[in-house]
């Protein structure tokens, strides 16, 4: 398990006082981003230079409570597979002051050369950073 | 069947030249909103004055295509199910300059007192504005 | 003076219940994309096809009454100045329904040759489109 | 001079595959966040429980040079002035990698009850905050 935490901000909040939903999407990709730091030259590195990019192809939340202003947003990132050109995560965002879940998240993304908008295969330092990640039980 | 459209915005762009995969929330909450417009006052007044909120309480996404710079995306909603406390939506996110279809949303909401965070049966106009985009078959 | 509006959005409220000084750049922006439009192919044929962009090198805001969800605002786009590579934007951002006016912002762009990075003369398509909503008495 | 820093996001890149200028507004306010959260109970406390807002009425920004993805912004705060309601900053905004300026901002804010929307004279506890910061002289 993977942990990323940082402050609700501000500009998160929406008309109903709590983080907008998307926003959700948004903490989810930078505890990639940030668990992608461990690879030569991070997140940056791999899709700048390496070329290779890893987006969205399936997403689902289930959001249980609401995160506010004045919270810590902590997400634990497991990985649930590794398949061959794909990557599966399970994210789970809690409130840090009191480690209630606020979602759940299923992530799945694959891998692809950017510019040829080609499908890759996983490639293996990518696999060894996640590999440390791993879930328990594949679920 | 009620549909939203909008120019991709230059700043949706994300660095894999490509819309950010959580703008695809916001198109489908912008969507929401202007599908609330037929109320009274709209999702504005719903919300600040009438004191009635409709969280997401689930939201899931296949991505297929890349939107772009460029681009029109068209959501394309239905009402799948109106239950007790809780509305199902089905987007369907296009290109508009040739149809493409980029993604599938499928959204559940629920209706609250946003004050008090209690749970409200879906009030009757809601109802009304909704039945009208229902879905030929429940899915 | 060229005009854009639209509604604020649910998710553009911060957490003091009024739009995110922030947002008021993004609005000032979408006004540019919709002037552009009257360009062949609009901003993004401008920006990605024809390699020119238009970088904000000085913005400046009075902001003096908040807007808040509900609002549509309005930004009502004078050209100031058209120099050699660069353009100077006056943008009076109102609230629809009174007129009220929000904020105030001064903004200059210059153009360039985006893949290089090197200043480009303003073209003469943006400068005949631009010329259309010269302020009477440049500022 | 209080000093900020975090990674530029992937999400935060625009069509001209540089940090969107609006972004630059949001760094701001994050540096802000930070430089409160000496206050007791941080920003989230003053704005949510002793009802002080402290929104920006002014702010102004030269653009020297982008930002781009693989970039870690630090925003230099320096308290410039601090009048009886309002409180003006300088922003200096780094590239980390090489102390590059990419832009300068000066920032005016003021404090205000925000249930009432009235202005307030800048609490004792900001002014000791913000001394520690006062740039060595007023510009």
């Amino acid at each position: 398990m993977f942990r990323y935490e940082r402050a609700v901000r501000f500009s998160e909040i929406d008309a109903a006082r709590m983080v907008f939903f998307a926003r959700f999407c948004d903490y989810c990709h930078e505890a990639i981003e940030a668990l992608f730091e461990r690879l030569d030259g991070g997140y940056p590195h791999l899709t700048m230079v390496r070329d290779i990019g890893v987006p969205t192809v399936h997403i689902e939340f289930d959001f249980r409570k609401p995160l506010r202003y004045g919270d810590v947003v902590v997400v634990e990132v497991d990985v649930a597979r590794i398949g061959e050109r794909s990557i599966t995560f399970r994210h789970t965002l809690k409130r840090k002051s009191d480690d209630l879940v606020c979602a759940l998240a299923r992530h799945v993304v694959v891998t692809v050369r950017m510019s040829r908008a080609e499908p890759l295969a996983v490639p293996d330092d990518i696999r060894r950073v996640l590999a440390e990640h791993l879930a328990a039980h594949e679920v």
